[in-house]
């Protein structure tokens, strides 16, 4: 049944490369409030990247298929694994990780453990994960690789964006990839201009025009009583 | 229903900046063990405030009434936020926290989500928040700002003491301020000196006198048997 | 019904002491992936130590025998302390720390939780703890020291190795320590050969001679069809 | 500390009893989707039952003050108990119980523990907690009865209403519950009416005229391709 | 982006039915242990059935789609649901499950809340959920009606096969549908002749001839000494 | 390493027998509130049992151990089964529950799943387990019998007696049994007269003496105001 899929298309890295700086946050908003992980994999050290989805389903407690899929890395990839059934195990230590930085991958989400985190951190290899365990795992069963796959809360298809920050993973759908780019980048100018006229104090309620719709809404302004 | 309270009054800054050099464990224990908020609030990053609370209660996925809370801050605030109902969206990022800093407000207490972690690390906006998700919110409900409110198993009213720092948070009533303060002062007192002759090896048991207590208590000593 | 166990005997500090440089992680699999505690113990800040285990089991709520069991220390050890019942208090703060470094304790294992984690940092004592909260706790009820206690899915004896970093806990019963020790160290020299032919791009999938095993449980390639 | 007030106002029964009727789905929706307490608070048996709120406020692992709260209460109280801190333990089994029953109190709603579920069955005593534990408490701290408390996301006043179902725990304000009771008791009409349609096949996308809406919100329909 | 899609396969409700009689766990391992969806899902009262996956995506808090999805159902669906972020509300109640049951609709599978459990449990319409809550959703932003989904650990597909019982709930893709039956049918009898062994007192190690595996894997016997 | 001790000692069945009748909230009394396990283990249906613990450790995802168990299973033995890492799979089905009863055991203890629980409810074979999973287990790596293992908060020894009903499961040292057994008869005794006097409308108040500690310890009576 685990099978391994060859030559599936990617995103552009230069699409890839431009989503890494905009963040989770603002793709996720950009493209209309999809894609977001569940906000238990959180990254074991600061980092912001992107990349091509790799992605690898693997057995509980068996990390045997990220062996195989590093023979299918490309430069740009980020590696998502996602267990068949729920497990804390940590798949990957510092010689998966090596062999993965090798091959051009850009990091690793992953909805399980991880471990050897000192050293992953050292190496600069950049993790979202459940949890951190010292529970290594087995070789017995083997997985799928590059085959759409679910995980935590969201499906992924190879080839799809991964945008990963401190603030969590947003998955880009590799079609859409150009489009959410796009507006994305308009989001964020719009920001940039906003966040100005803040930092002066001026107020929310006025820069959005936002008075007359709260007191539509019922929202009334009494004085304090003791 | 939603409204606003405005002129509730605030705590003297001085005891409250007095209050933030204690900490949040010792202001805890100095008031009798009441008042600390749940421990699955977590700071972002380290960080050791205090302020007035600055009350805001939110619908679940909505922070209008954050923009509505921003006009009613006055330097020194804490602003904390409530849900209605569980959530753990990011209610809050660089934009909000801009503004309340551009009002005085010295942080934020949040018993949800909170997102743009990387810069409001870089802007010195100090967060404890339930977790971390890019999940933005909408603008659909407003909330109330400046009422009595409940979150993280306590009750919060306008202008009491929030006390935040690596620990936890504790919230002191406005009333007991100066007398907790007092003791609280008291209390870090008597612990540096306790601390240099725990330093110097010798023991809580003959510092405390607990021998003969725990000797009435039933302890018994038992040399190892292999 | 509490009792002290004075004079068991401890795990040889040289075979600690090299126990602490391959972490847990790969101590666990030398022993044959037993031993490890819940990975919901974390770390208040990155460490990498090893130390005998010094028992103490507290009531829920209560950390009297914390100072019972300083008199047991012994430089080298390590505080491991088990409620029993389940809490999340934070039972030990900086004045007992202080206490226990005085006495050459290297760390505290705790299945609850702690405080004043800002100054333990400071101090540079470890810890690694279910959770942070400024809760104090109580001295009502006395508890055992240095008799075997299960904490966090092991049992532990006074006197077993502790093994800690921030991959998590993992106990060596003290018979096995040398025996592990060895097994552990032959693993560690055959992980840097491996991580050198990893680094250069060899796969996995060679170095382990694993084409064959996978084609037999299975695993098919297939090419990419839109 | 600790206090018990004496004479609190209640809501008249006859409200009370209707609102026992309606439910507490019905009643949430009625007063404007507010007053749900969280719902990790399940009932041991089902049962549906209203009741005056009679507050009371435990420390943690100690139930000293139900004993306190027993001798405030009247017929048509529901029994509301809150810890100071998160706690796990049975607070009250068949002994509390008979004592409460005999003073005409008709339930518990407790955010912790609860013990003697098959004798509580058995007498025909609702609760509704946090989960059931064996693990008793005691009696060494006392609480306050009739306050104010906060539990499981909602404030709760003496004498609020307490509507309790299989559904979970809706909490009315005593100032509140005529107007309640009226909007509830129209929404329950309303209600009947459309379920015999719907029983009949018709479907709500024209019973509440939704097509049009769904189409302006943008929904399209397409049909099936391999 | 909110489309339905009409005309979906389904499964042949003969395949369907036999594969209730058999149940989530035989027909799991029948199909190579895959295809369950995670234990959180839990059954409001005791059922056993089997369906054709209507699929359903909804909004966080809000079941609008629901109604949309009523108009595609046919007798032998069962309804699966699942909010595009994770989220506790009770999406369907009585008035709802009226409407479906009318339209054939065999039960519910929601990784979210469900409500009215009581009537529901009268009316013998069968739900496995996340939870019990009594709140309510509204009624803003259509979902997606008959497309692939994602829902606690496994992807579903429109016709996909539903099995659901006290154990828990399984999928079995619409391809693979007669031969996981015929599977599961040959597993069934041979568990028969087992179980009947078993009874009468003879040994798994015997029947299954384990004694010489055990061994093998180093299993030694040995007496209690005190 | 895996090891199967014979001839391990059990508890005379008559105390055992007496004890059942206590159930767990009283015998955890009785012998000073130690020994209760985590309440995350629940009954599948409403039973009251005690037996002599028949231990199995057992790897995750593995139930092979268990079919080793049965032949050392006697007549009111409970078996106690715990998983060397935390699972949630469903380690025991119909047949190994007719094996068991076939051999006289009495029910099953798990911190980890189980299945078949519909039958195993017609069957009469009480279960308590953390949860519920159609996930079923494999047979590769066998495990311990008869040793003394963790559960669940709490160590067991083989011949402790296990007391299990709907509050949860308390254990009982084998060296203890006949003592805590006339200690809980006691208490038990004098809670039937206590229940009377409470039935009758007299106050714990009274019938406890408890208004002067209650007042000595701080509590005041004051009377309500608006």
């Amino acid at each position: 049944m685990a099978r391994v899929v060859r030559g599936t298309p990617r995103t552009d890295l230069a699409i890839v490369d431009a989503l890494a700086k905009l963040g989770s946050a603002t793709v996720h908003e950009a493209q209309g409030r999809i894609g977001l992980l569940n906000h238990r994999l959180r990254p074991i050290f600061p980092a912001m990247i992107a990349g091509n989805a790799l992605t690898c389903e693997v057995a509980p407690g068996d990390n045997w298929s990220i062996h195989v899929a590093v023979e299918q890395a490309k430069p740009g990839d980020i590696l998502v694994v996602s267990p068949t059934s729920p497990c804390d195990d940590g798949y990957l230590g510092d010689l998966l990780a090596e062999s993965l930085m090798a091959h051009g991958v850009r990091g690793l989400i992953i909805d399980a453990g991880v471990r050897d985190v000192a050293t992953l951190t050292e190496m600069g290899f950049p993790v979202w994960s459940k949890c951190v365990s010292a529970q290594g795992t087995v070789k017995e069963t083997p997985g799928s690789v590059q085959v759409p796959l679910q995980l935590a809360n969201q499906m992924v298809f190879p080839g799809d964006v991964v945008v990963a920050d401190l603030d969590g993973v947003c998955i880009v759908r590799r079609q859409d990839a150009a489009a959410v780019l796009a507006s994305a980048q308009k989001r964020e100018a719009n920001e940039t201009e906003k966040r100005a006229r803040l930092a002066s104090g001026e107020l929310g309620l006025d820069i959005y025009a936002m008075r007359e719709k709260l007191a539509a809404k019922g929202l009334v302004y009494e004085d304090y009583q003791e």
